[in-house]
């Protein structure tokens, strides 16, 4: 990635002498962004553009450059992206849109320069896209002229489009460097990341991700940077709407939003949402040290403003913070003795009657940091542009505070009124202090960085790829197996189901529910009748041979009325079990493989979809963290006098399940429902495999 | 109202000589903001202050002025507004705080002010309050210079702290008029609701609300004002954190939430969570005519923000428009025959292809606002301060688009890049355009005139006072009614309950089922036994004689072991019912009285709060509403061969305890648990009334 980044030599291929206002000239934009190297032009006609000599093909270049940038139509860019190759240029960025964003056309376009590429071990960036931009040395492939940083920082974006480099402010708010991979034909996020991990000059990971390919290794890869530099990620086409047009904009196959939920949560990532987190989450980790702690101080001139940070502590998983006593003797004032002191800690009282609110805040400030008890200040106070309150200054206040507190706690600050803009400015230059735009954008940059210390001390180190291992095939002729067949799959992945048996005989069913014991079930298996309870296939609570006689018979004529030339494989005859319906199952996700899924069973499962994805193979641990978010938790811990249902059991089926999903891809969804959960253990009561 | 914000006169008790920085002087302040009438100032020592003659007590002021500012330390408080009183002045604003926000001894203070003012018909502002300002008049009682808006928008804030009128752009954006309530011990939500009603500077209503009073009179007031003028509040205090920081900041007792709410809803008020919200819908508000249906065009530079805007529409409740066919004539370009034309629309390429970016904005913009299916325009666009991107200017050709509109469908821009701020300034300016932060912003403020459209057309008119009727109180003893007792109440609003009898008499217990049909239910009843199933005081499914007789006696036994001295009313007997397992309450909210709640029963209940929440006395629409909208109605409508709920049957019986609910107010709480929904109706089958 070096040579994309910060390249010797460039070659340019599709720039013109149209300079100034609406050129879009990217030798032009490089040129004043910064680069001092050698840059070549290839032009068919021109012998100069802008003091360059030209080349009339890329074969005349009288050197091997570093970097070739692409940017003719889309027809020509094969012929030229094939002129490089043979030039023995090693990197290339494919400005030029119309592949894989376009038509089938377009499409097939993007995989003859992929394999052109491929072959001769050619890396390109692209096509669609801006490439890259490199505030440290001064580089930049854009046709549009982007703000140099004059003092980068150390914050790295990887994109899907251009406009977050242009967008600069409104996105991540500052940048260092850039790399924008549009479709991603070859360079992709993996090789993105694994550049970041190394780059001395990165320290914080900014994703903007459409889709995804190589989903496993992208996990892999970024697992093993997350707990050492925070990787943040606004994933788009969250809706059925943005999916679709993400579809159209990069080509990229967005699979299901939570399964990306599942996969960030795995592999330690810090997703966003919305723009305005992403500007606030940017900011945190540009100024702070990550909170080691929950518990958030705040100073505030009005008591408003406590109450809307207390709500949005609750929204973002932050908490107040302990009053520390300390504090009490150190700000009372006996000519307010009305006044309250707790967190939030309202100010205003104590600065109208003890002289300066400034001076009141530097001792609050102060105070508060030094309580054990506080990870971070929120620090919320007016600057007016009237000269009537020059005295609300707080640069020099907080930078006292922060050489006491060796700037170890944050102190995030929302700065109000008509001067607060310029304030918001010079505060942000303090070590340690960053202003936002609104409490609500401080409370959820604080909260982002006490995210990154927890991944930070997250000792167990997840897996996300595991060797192959050949072991024998699910194989069903018609792509499904259902009742026994499917039920003997789960159990040699260790998953206990009820006992049951198969036949077509009335009387080997009775013969088998005498032996195990009333009450059983009886269960059509039929291929055509997948809904079987819907279908009338099911009979439950069956209690003495006579019954169960009966109904045997009634099934195998109910079955034959309906479907007359059905496939009807026997009638199962199973122990009856009880207990909370839960269900369990797989899916294969096109961007990260086999996902399991557990959730509460039954007949409310639909409406309520209270379900918990990740992505196999789960450990122990991550399935009982499955188990114990799931909202219907605090029933299986037993309520009502009933015993707590053996939870170590339904993990250990998750896990085995997992096992399933990664053993078997020709696996394409597999349900289970119900499976029982009850005091003594689990048990699987109905399968379902669908192969493909 | 209007003497509190536009008085004739002026008398201000409390402002000292101390002038400029740091002094906080309401007069400076006042006359600086450019109040022009007179004013007097009581000062026990000087004799000039700011050239204004001053006087030694309320006594000697030579006029009755139409307001007092009054800002004494708390102790001096009482006697001044008594010298106010007495001297004939009929409005006061009390800004000193140290009253219902303190402690009790200035609560007690804070009622002995309302109450020598309530006798003479005396109206007061505050205490704990910033008082009001009035841009469009030029007068403040603010002690904080706040810079005056030019061009007064019709927009009126009413809130409970001054830092909305301080931190202007961080709230509302701009102010026309605020008033803030302050502790709000006389003058109220409902009066400054009535005075902007028919003030014809205000179409825009916004209220911060930290607590509530006469919350239905309120309601009542808001509800004839929602469908005129659009009523946006900020009510915060949302989480639990932030209501007891409520409590002690305005001293406001702040309910449930969701109860907040239900009301809302039911009165027509569009609640905004975050200062980020409300920002959008202000601006929004006071930039573009309501959107007259959901369907947003997006014209985007970029692909990637045609994305987040989808998912952004989702997210708010817009959706994207239908692309107009007479729209893809106009735009294509067969030069980029591949480019995909679609909503969102990417206009780059036809911009880079087809000449200039602007240029193609503006044909799109004017095709897609011409289409019957588009009812709103979210252009996003780039605007650079390099001069290589000088072109990039959008103010004149918005203002044609807006010409050709006539500005009936609101255009929302986000302009990005760094040269956007001043770009969105010139836009701005434009009739029926306004510029947001980000994507969100805009999709929150075009969403929120779509709701208030909805609002304007919305037939029904809703009742939130009932005369009181004259009818029986239920009484109870020990404040507690069961069983029995409680369903007879529940029979009189004619709400269906399961047929049964309670008696100590094993064989009247036998006989009774035996008439009325097997299966039934044995219930203890007992005031000891409420949560009875946990107590194992509840056995269902008896099918016979014997097995009736046998569990009386089970039930009287194991009752008298577990409580030898308790309170045995009696063992109910009642025909077993099945169906959907629902649940009714009745509570009553501190602020709004009494509410009624429907929701799922049965053992899920506490987990998933499946409930739906609405103000006593519901209409049979409302009820139906409350039905269709919980999680678990697509069940009720009929699942796997089950026959659909009756729902009218299930409205009705809501519609009845609403009207309990208002009759009774002496039940503080009424739990019906479950309710059965079945095909033919639906039967209450337990009762507690707690009384209080």
């Amino acid at each position: 990635m070096e040579a994309f980044l910060n390249p010797k030599s460039v070659l340019l291929v599709g720039v013109t002498r149209r300079t100034g206002v609406g050129a879009y000239n990217n030798l032009e934009v490089m040129r004043r962004y910064g680069y001092r190297g050698p840059v070549f032009v290839v032009h068919p006609s021109e012998t100069e553009i802008f003091g360059h000599p030209t080349y009339r093909s890329v074969a005349e270049v009288p050197q091997v450059p570093d970097l070739a940038v692409v940017s003719v139509g889309r027809d020509r860019v094969v012929p030229v992206v094939e002129d490089c190759v043979r030039k023995g240029i090693r990197n290339i960025v494919v400005i030029s849109q119309g592949f894989a964003d376009a038509d089938a056309e377009g499409r097939a376009l993007q995989d003859t320069l992929v394999s052109l590429c491929r072959d001769k071990g050619v890396r390109v960036l692209g096509p669609n896209t801006m490439g890259t931009l490199n505030a440290f040395d001064g580089f930049s492939t854009a046709f549009i002229d982007i703000a140099r940083d004059p003092a980068p920082p150390p914050l790295t974006l990887v994109a899907q489009s251009g406009v977050l480099q242009v967008g600069i402010e409104s996105f991540t708010g500052r940048l260092g460097k850039a790399i924008d991979i549009g479709n991603g034909c070859d360079i992709h996020f993996v090789d993105a990341l694994r550049y970041c991990a190394d780059d001395p000059k990165t320290e914080i990971i900014v994703l903007h991700m459409e889709g995804m390919r190589d989903g496993r290794t992208f996990l892999e890869v970024a697992a093993s940077i997350a707990s050492r530099k925070p990787i943040v990620v606004l994933k788009t086409g969250r809706s059925r709407a943005g999916a679709r047009a993400a579809l159209s904009h990069t080509g990229s196959m967005v699979g299901e939003d939570a399964v990306f939920d599942a996969a960030f949560q795995k592999a330690g990532l810090i997703r966003v949402r919305t723009m305005v987190e992403l500007r606030a989450v940017c900011k945190a980790f540009l100024h702070f040290r990550p909170m080691v702690g929950p518990n958030l101080a705040v100073l505030t001139a009005t008591g408003a403003c406590g109450i809307m940070t207390a709500d949005a502590c609750e929204d973002f998983g932050l908490q107040l913070a302990p009053f520390p006593e300390a504090a009490r003797s150190l700000l009372e004032n006996p000519k307010i003795a009305w006044h309250h002191l707790g967190n939030p800690v309202d100010l205003w009282p104590l600065g109208m009657v003890g002289g300066s609110f400034p001076e009141v805040l530097e001792k609050a400030a102060e105070a508060l940091l030094a309580s054990e008890d506080t990870h971070a200040v929120l620090a919320i106070f007016p600057r007016m542009a009237s000269p009537l309150h020059d005295n609300l200054r707080y640069e020099a206040l907080l930078r006292r505070v922060q050489e006491k507190n060796g700037s170890r706690k944050p102190i995030a600050c929302w700065v109000y009124g008509d001067g607060a803009r310029e304030e918001a400015e010079r505060l942000d230059r303090v070590p340690g202090v960053a202003c936002f735009a609104g409490i609500d954008e401080a409370v959820m940059g604080l909260a982002a960085t006490y995210r990154f210390h927890r991944l930070r001390q997250r000792a167990v180190s997840k897996t996300f790829v595991v060797p192959a291992q050949v072991r024998e095939k699910i194989q069903a002729p018609k792509g499904m197996l259902l009742g026994e067949a499917a039920m003997e799959w789960l159990r040699r992945y260790g998953i206990p189901t009820a006992p049951s048996m198969v036949t077509d005989e009335p009387e080997a069913a009775v013969g088998w529910a005498h032996q195990t014991g009333f009450p059983v079930v009886l269960k059509v298996v039929s291929p055509q009748w997948v809904h079987k309870s819907d279908a009338g296939g099911v009979v439950t609570g069956l209690d003495d041979p006579d019954v169960v006689r009966g109904a045997f018979n009634d099934l195998m004529q109910r079955f034959r009325a309906a479907c007359p030339d059905g496939e009807l494989t026997g009638i199962q005859v199973q122990k009856q079990m009880s207990g909370w319906e839960m269900l369990f199952g797989i899916k294969r996700d096109p961007q990260f493989g086999p996902v399991v899924v557990v959730g509460m069973g039954g007949i409310y499962a639909e409406v309520f979809q209270d379900v918990r994805r990740a992505l196999a193979p789960v450990s122990f641990e991550e399935a009982m963290d499955m188990i114990t978010s799931l909202r219907l938790y605090p029933l299986l811990r037993g309520v009502r006098g009933q015993p707590p249902a053996h939870l170590e059991s339904l993990a250990a089926a998750l896990v085995g399940l997992s096992k399933l999903a990664w053993d078997h891809p020709e696996v394409a969804e597999l349900d289970i429902n119900p499976v029982f959960a009850f005091a003594e253990g689990c048990c699987a009561v109905d399968c379902r495999i669908i192969l493909g």
